[in-house]
């Protein structure tokens, strides 16, 4: 039967937005009530991520932690996370909490297996989220390696990132870009929005290749575990 | 200090997401924390209001408290509500709760008399939202009457609504197109934009004249009472 979901929110609020937006977009219904009832929690009081890793932040694991709880308090049967790097924190969340909390790395990660096995995989993503190895976690555990972006071109995919969240991107997409056409060129076949921000960027852009989405992977999944209708997509 | 804000949603979906998405552009944040702290029900247990209004459907009342109450309960200080039609069953509403819901039909009525006085001013709106008179209520205390469409100009904004939510509405943009132009012949100087439908339509056709969108006002208000910063804007 139906369930309602719990989204822990606000890492940063525009890719709570866009996962929000993505989960109605993609449920199939022509009424409101065969929408999936959800409840966000958009915490903006939890801690910077990355700079809790890199040894220089607060400690975002108790607000991440309320927030859970608020949510499962709240009717929430299960919960999702659309921030990357805030999968770090994964285990401490879902001890505090009676209710699954999905995976959005290892959920990505699943599917590439399944619909990209024996492919060349690259990682988009911040500096941070690459030095945490989030997803090289689970792609391991199954013993598949990422490919690693040497430090020229991860700082361009980090500058281009940062330019995204300051709203002045012009100059960087260019050089995004060609990043992407030397990645090819190495012989990466799908690459992972490793990064909420790029998620908006590949909505506006719409750059050439298998480019997966985490957020798609777990606004799917979150809508046919909640009991509601997906759209169907050519 | 700063203040929790809770969003009763889910009427429908796309209208929550897009005040959300309001709310977060409005604000003059540079990192996440400067952000607004909210917590949203996307409540799609809610019955049609509209249906209920015109003796036709179940009681939305219950489901509207229950949310109200989850957000009191979750540490929201204060409420807001994205659907025009809901503002019906406001005052059973606060009457179940101990924070305020702040009255969008009434804070938007406040804005207009005080930036468009002496002006003449038009609702477009569903049928269900002008029959009902939630926008007349405010204005007629302050003793401004509002403009009536006839029953072929507010049939067309009718139909023009019902299409955008079907995603069909290449045809009868134009005939809202011309409802517009009449009106503004008929002497209307300012318009309310008094259905959730019609602010998604005027941010993809941007219509030319003195449009009052009642998200941006609720958005805005939110926002200030939250002890957040506006982005100034021109």
């Amino acid at each position: 039967m139906y369930k309602k979901l719990g989204i822990i929110g606000g890492m940063g609020p525009l890719a709570t937005v866009n996962l929000y937006k993505r989960i109605v977009s993609l449920t199939d219904a022509k009424k409101d009530q065969e929408h999936l009832q959800l409840i966000i929690d958009n915490n903006t009081k939890i801690p910077d991520r990355t700079s809790y890793i890199l040894n220089k932040g607060e400690d975002p694991k108790e607000e991440l932690i309320k927030s859970a709880k608020i949510l499962e308090k709240s009717g929430a049967k299960y919960l999702v996370m659309p921030c990357n790097t805030a999968h770090y924190f994964y285990d401490d969340i879902i001890k505090s909490i009676n209710i699954p909390l999905f995976n959005m790395i290892e959920e990505t990660t699943n599917y590439i297996l399944k619909y990209y096995p024996d492919k060349k995989i690259g990682l988009l993503s911040t500096e941070g989220t690459a030095k945490s190895e989030v997803y090289d976690k689970y792609f391991n555990k199954n013993g598949v390696k990422l490919y690693k972006l040497d430090k020229d071109k991860q700082d361009c995919v980090s500058k281009f990132i940062y330019d995204i969240k300051k709203g002045d991107d012009k100059d960087s997409i260019n050089y995004f870009k060609d990043v992407l056409k030397d990645l090819k060129n190495e012989g990466i076949e799908v690459f992972i929005l490793g990064c909420t921000e790029l998620s908006a960027a590949y909505d506006i852009y719409g750059f050439d290749g298998n480019f997966i989405d985490p957020l798609d992977v777990i606004a799917k999944k979150a809508i046919e575990y909640g009991g509601k209708k997906l759209k169907s997509t050519n």
